[in-house]
Formats: C-alpha cells, sequence, structure tokens
C-alpha cells in the first residue's frame, strides 16, 4: 500500500505543481508584456538623468529626487508613501581638479583625474612629490616606511580581464580606491592616485568612495583615467625621478537631513511579511547616474506601476525603496534596518537592482539552504526571459543591514561587461541605456517579486 | 555479478568523464584566458570597419576585404589559405533617395527612405501614389486588387515588443520587406514602403534583401525609419487621400566576380571530418558592416589567431571561412556547399556566428537527437563564461547550404536587445561594438570549434 499511495501520490504533487507554475507563467508573461508594452522606466529615466542630473548625497539634485519619486510613487497610486528621515554626508567635488606628471627629462604632462569621495582637498597650489607605483594595498608592507615617506603611492593595479564576469575584477581592484588611501598614509605617504576601476581605456576617470582610518592621517587622494595611468607608468620606467602633482578643492561639510522614500502595498495575507525591492537614489555627480542606479530606481517604479496597472494584490507587503547614500555612506540603508527592526516587521525577501539596466542574466541568491532551494525551484519560470544564472550569491550594499535579520537577500545580475566602461564617471548618461534591456530588467526583479509575495520563501 | 558490475563501472565511468571535463575544462579557460588578455579581434574590426568600411557584395570594399583576410588568415599561420572563386550579384545604391509625404491639407513631409537592396529605381522624377496601409503580407489578398491597383502599399506592421529575443520579432515583421514588394505588384501596386526593421523609434532607414518574383512586375521598394513611418501613419490617418512620393537611383549591374576566403587547419587525426566556422565578409553599404557582420569576421579570426598561438592541433580539420554574399544573394554559402560536396568532405558540423558581437549568451544547436545530446552534454563547460542557452535551433544562412548533407548546424546566441538598434543602418559602425563582449563571443566559437575537433559529433 505505502508503494501504491507513493507512485500514486507523486505524480498528483507533480501535476499540482505544474499546474501552479502554469498559472505563474501566465502571470509571468502578462507583467512582462506589460512592461514591454507600456512601460514607463525609461521615460521616468529620462526625467531623473536630464532634467535631475546627477544626485550627490547632500545635494539639491538628490533632494529633487527624493521629492520627484514620491511624488511619482503617489501619482501610480501606491497604498502609502513615506520618507524615512537621516542625516547624510555631504561631501562636495569644488572646482578645482588637476594633474600633471612632471617628469626630468621631457617636459610636463597633464593628466586627467578626479578627486575620490570622501578625500580631504589639497593644500592650495596642490601636492608636488616622488611617485611610487605598485599594484596593490599589499604591496605597502612589503616596501616599507623607507620606500614609501614623503611619496605620492601610484595604485596601478589593472582590472583583471580574465574575469568574465567584471565585478569580479572590480571585487578584486577596489582596495587600492577604498582603503588605499589610508594604508599609504600608515607609511608616510602624502597622497595617494589611483587607477581608475575600468576596464577600459580612455581619459575618463573614475571616482568611487574611500574610507579614512580615523587615527592616521588623511591624504588626498584622487582617480586618474586608465590613459593617464598608463602615461603615468611609463613615465616612471623612463625616470623614476618623475614627480606628480595634483590639485584638488574637494571639502566635507556638516551632515544634511535627507530621506528615504518608500512605497507601499500592503499584503492581503500575510501584510506582516515584507519583501523589499529597492536601488539608490544618489549617485556621482559627475554623470547623470543613468545606470549607476537610476536604471535600478526606476525599474523598482516600474514594478510598482505594472503591480497597480494589472490589479495585483500582493499576499506579503512590498516595499519599493529609493535608498538614499549608497555611494558614500549608506546611511539610508542602516536606517532602513534600523526602522524595520523597531518596528518589529518581519523582513522575509530583499531584492536590489544596483549593477545596471542591461541586459538580466540572472540573480544572485543568499540565504538558508533551504530558502535557496525554494527559489531556485521556481528557476525554470524565469528561463523564456534570458534569466538562467542563480548561482552567484550576491545581494547587495543597500539591502545588507536587513541581512542580520535572517532577510533572504537577492540581487538582479545583468550583464555586466558595459558596466565598468561608464561607472562613475561622466559617462554614465541616459544615451547609455537601452530602453528594452531597461525593461526587462524591471521584468525580472517584477517577476521575483510576483513569486516572493505569493508564496514567501519558507 | 551483472549488478556488480554496472555498480562498479558506472562510477569508473564518471570518473573517467569528470576527468575528461576538468582537463577540457581547463583547456577552455586556456582558450579564454589568450583571446581576453591578448586578442586581436578588436583591431582586426577597426581595420575592417575604418579602413576598408561597408563591404557591399561587388564593391570595391568587399574585394578590399577578400584581400585583407587573405592575407590575414597567412600571417597568422592557417595550414592553407584559399579562395573560392564565385559569381555574386552586383547591386548599387545610387545617390538618390529622397521621399515625402504630399498631404492634401498640411503640406509636405520629408522622410528618410532608403532602397531595400535588388530593388529597381523608380522612374526619373520618382513615383508619386496614394497610399495603402497594412500590417502584414496576408492582408493584401482580403484587399484585393480593387483597394491596391495603382498605389503604393505602405507595409507599417511593427516589431512585436513582447518577443524578449529580438529575432523573434524580426522573423515576424521581415516577410513585409522580403515578399512584399512582389507581393503587392500581384495586386497592382506601383511600389512599396516598408517600416524599417527595429524595435528602435528613431531617423535612420533600415535597408536589407527582398525578392522579386519574376513573373510579376518588378515595383520600386523601399524602407522608411521608424520615425517617418509614425508620421506616414498618422498623416494617413488624418488624410487618407495624402500620397507618397520617392524617388531612387538603385540598379542591379552585371554580376562580379568575388570569392569566399577560407582558412584551414589540417586534422591530426580525422582529417577528412570538417567542421566550419565563419561569418560572412560583405555588408550592406550605409555603415560599416561591424556588427553585422564584421564582428563575425573577426571572431572567426579570432579562433583561428588562438588556435595558433596555443598550438592546439584539432584532431579534425577545421575551416575559417569568410563567406561573401550573404546579405543580397548567398552566393558564397552556396559555392562553399557545392565544393564540399564536388571534394567529397565530410563535414560533421558548422559554427555560424552572424548576431553581433555582443555578450554570448548561448548556442542554437540542430542536428540529430544523439548529436544534439552529445553537444548539449558539454554545456556545463560553457556555464562560467555565461553561455547557458542551449534551447534553439538556429544555425545561419551561411551553414544551411550544408545541412541537406547532414552537417550538425550551431550558431552563436548573442545577446539581441540592441541588435537591431542598429542593423542595416548607417548606424552600424566600429564605436557600437565593445571589445569584451566582442572577445567573449569569440571565446564562445573558439570553445565550441575545440570540442568538436576534440570528440566529433557522433
Amino acid at each position: 500500500m505505502k508503494k501504491t499511495f507513493l507512485l500514486l501520490s507523486f505524480p498528483l504533487l507533480f501535476a499540482g505543481s505544474m499546474a501552479a507554475q502554469n498559472k505563474d507563467s501566465v502571470m509571468l508573461r502578462t507583467i512582462t508584456n506589460e512592461i514591454l508594452l507600456h512601460g514607463k522606466c525609461y521615460s521616468y529615466l529620462d526625467y531623473l538623468s536630464n532634467k535631475i542630473g546627477g544626485r550627490l548625497t547632500g545635494s539639491p539634485q538628490a533632494a529633487a529626487a527624493v521629492e520627484y519619486t514620491y511624488q511619482l510613487m503617489e501619482s501610480i497610486g501606491a497604498d502609502t508613501v513615506f520618507k524615512q528621515e537621516c542625516m547624510v554626508p555631504h561631501w562636495v567635488r569644488g572646482g578645482k581638479e588637476t594633474a600633471k606628471i612632471l617628469t626630468t627629462t621631457s617636459g610636463e604632462y597633464s593628466v586627467n583625474i578626479c578627486a575620490l569621495g570622501r578625500s580631504v582637498a589639497t593644500p592650495e597650489g596642490g601636492i608636488t612629490a616622488n611617485v611610487i607605483e605598485v599594484d596593490s594595498v599589499g604591496e605597502l608592507k612589503h616596501l616599507g616606511k623607507q620606500a614609501i615617506q614623503g611619496k605620492i603611492v601610484f595604485f596601478n593595479g589593472a582590472f583583471d580581464e580574465t574575469e568574465v564576469m567584471t565585478f569580479g575584477a572590480y571585487g578584486k581592484a577596489v582596495p587600492q580606491r577604498f582603503a588605499g588611501p589610508s594604508e599609504a598614509a600608515k607609511y608616510g605617504a602624502v597622497g595617494t592616485v589611483v587607477r581608475s576601476m575600468t576596464n577600459s581605456l580612455d581619459d575618463y576617470p573614475h571616482t568611487g568612495a574611500m574610507q579614512y582610518i580615523d587615527s592616521l592621517p588623511k591624504v588626498p587622494c584622487c582617480a586618474i583615467s586608465t590613459i593617464g595611468a598608463e602615461l603615468l607608468h611609463k613615465k616612471l620606467a623612463l625616470d623614476p625621478n618623475a614627480k606628480f602633482h595634483f590639485e584638488m578643492s574637494c571639502q566635507t561639510l556638516p551632515d544634511e537631513k535627507s530621506y528615504n522614500v518608500v512605497g507601499e502595498i500592503k499584503g492581503t495575507e500575510h501584510p506582516n511579511e515584507y519583501i523589499t525591492i529597492g536601488g539608490h537614489l544618489d549617485s556621482w555627480d559627475q554623470g547623470q547616474g543613468s545606470q549607476d542606479d537610476g536604471a535600478g530606481i526606476v525599474q523598482t517604479l516600474e514594478v510598482l506601476r505594472t503591480f497597480k496597472a494589472l490589479g495585483i494584490k500582493p499576499k506579503r507587503t512590498i516595499h519599493f525603496v529609493m535608498f538614499m547614500n549608497e555611494e558614500n555612506g549608506t546611511r539610508g540603508a542602516l536606517k532602513y534596518a534600523e526602522l524595520a527592526k523597531l518596528h518589529k516587521e518581519n523582513h522575509i525577501a530583499a531584492i536590489e537592482t544596483d549593477a545596471g539596466g542591461y541586459s538580466p542574466r540572472g540573480f544572485g541568491v543568499n540565504g538558508k539552504p533551504q530558502q535557496k532551494k525554494k527559489i531556485l525551484g521556481w528557476r525554470n519560470l524565469f528561463l523564456p526571459y534570458g534569466i538562467y544564472d542563480f548561482m552567484g550569491g550576491e545581494g547587495g550594499t543597500d539591502i545588507e543591514p536587513l541581512q542580520k535579520s535572517g532577510t533572504v537577500m537577492i540581487g538582479l545580475m545583468p550583464d555586466s561587461q558595459r558596466y565598468f566602461d561608464i561607472h562613475h564617471t561622466s559617462q554614465d548618461t541616459f544615451d547609455k541605456v537601452n530602453k528594452r534591456e531597461l525593461e526587462l530588467g524591471a521584468a525580472g526583479v517584477a517577476m521575483m517579486a510576483y513569486l516572493l509575495a505569493q508564496y514567501g520563501v519558507n
């Protein structure tokens, strides 16, 4: 009997699950078609990029983006829209960013640099010093104070081109930018210049955050374009006494009041089970922050719009979150997690989209084995949309503070090849975004959000 | 015994296959790293695009491309390089391509058009006629001669945006361009204008081949930009008596002598088992033919370069083929298959790369079930390179004539979202190609070619 029971029940269970998957696959197709046919995210991004522009934390543009997305979510018809106040750093670039290589043999060469986020300014008139070139932070220890004292450290470790997914190369190279300045100061360096974080050989410096260690001297630090880095490398090889000169007028002002913006659709069956979808509203200042992370913001808005347009009533509560200050502080992310805890909200899962609005390739999933298994069980539903890769574990910076409370982390993974060509530069502008790629990413997030809201994670 | 034997042999077989896969995975990594670190395909494409340019069949540029790739394959060190002579059509665009909408109520509107490949010219001074708008070739039959006679047929069927892979939308819309002119002539149309084959709303007309039916009148036919198509549609809705005027000076000259260019590496163990890798050397004339199909050509060359650089000696013979005349005749493809048959070559498999140099997503595979199964057994080896999708059956136009002899057809499938934005337009230029995406596509083809050469298809 037992055997018979098993033989009978297995196909029945299977048939049941097949029927559910069929119903789901019809709904996911409906969601995707709505976005591909009537999507608004591309026009939202046009506004955010061309009418508001770069949205550095603490800037008037960041404030304008708060108002724009607040009003947009109200007009789309979220059940409620609210702001979460948080104090944010207010670093400004200032007007001056110049640099040159001073050789002892062949004159001077201007190169393109930009200050790293949080850097102090140079003294007026700039800094001029001899240069020591390294390929990683680790090399500093071996060189020691004797070799570094009084010099500018030139971090010239390039992207590892053999990393197929470019985020892998970024992860390896980025300590030079983030930790490099204080590590160099530890050995007496007077400043640092870091090769831009990119696969591309071009003349745009890539900014990005760095972090000073409070107990160490704060030395000014900049990024140099890859063409500039190649030139500096070449000149130093020919002329080890060549000096580097740079001047920057960036500064850190007192903290400013700012906000996360949150739209909510209340769950019909499990209102205290929360699903977060979000990207970050702030961006660097040089470009328009269109791929980083305007794309994630407008994809999040598109999911809200689509759910409302199709009359989808999720079983669990969904938060559509415009996080503030991802780039240089993550204060918004910390505030969001803090308030979730304070309000005793049960955040079961969070989806972050902050890797560009390129063709979606997959999702990183990070949770307990059973939860991962459940989510991977939905994989077949995503294949018709070219979303195949569920192997990675990446979530995202803004949802990370939720993880301590056991929230399942999910990160949208778009194609990564073009991302670092423009990341954190003046070239991150609206024209770099393809409408359909952006929409397909939004569809990916919408489908995942739908399944999470219907079925939970346990 | 039998049971024991099975229990023992299965793990052993499995272990054996694991060891082979490990060895293969190391080799595929070596191949990919060679291309990502030392690849030349991007600089080959720079030459093909910027020094030679658009390479319409029969043009001096097409002849220059034959010489360039012949000499390049010799210098890379193919065992032999040879040309396969074939007579090709010689259609030229001429200098004149103008069009306007003539309303009865609000004046004239200039719109951007281009002649379709193979179209006859209009009479000097152009054609002016009333317009009948349709969304598909099928509609013509329902409208009949009475509605169509003496008019210009405007095929305005748009791309189906819900097709996730854009080639699906192309496949549905393209009969309007290819078969539309003769179908319209059947009912007495005096000319046709077709909405450009693209997802994008812009002002670049997209050319492409059409085919006249010999027994029907040859009417001039052009493509109109999507912005022009929208305008024409709007004007016709307001003013059904609006006329369309267009003038074109294209013509078909006598056939020209041209060539496929073939590089060969002789197989060490099965020299009479052939694997073809190829793209097409000709392109349309308006742009530089960089994505279509300069990308496929330079990826094919990159595979040859990589095999030589790494000293890979394939067990089976590989042909690296620059096919001539894919765009408006496929004479090169027909000649290649004809000569393969004549020389009694056993062509076991062919890989075509003619869908752009974007991030590779998968391969279409078309062959006997056992052959497909064998190739799909290699799928795991491709996953680390983001190549996941082996569900499709697309091969390619240039390898299709081989299929009759039982050759397994394999088509590289890159991400398709941006392809039709620039396909067959003045915008298909070198700057639209991303170096790493191009290289990753070349790596995909190289890996597949390696496995086919090592293990065959049976």
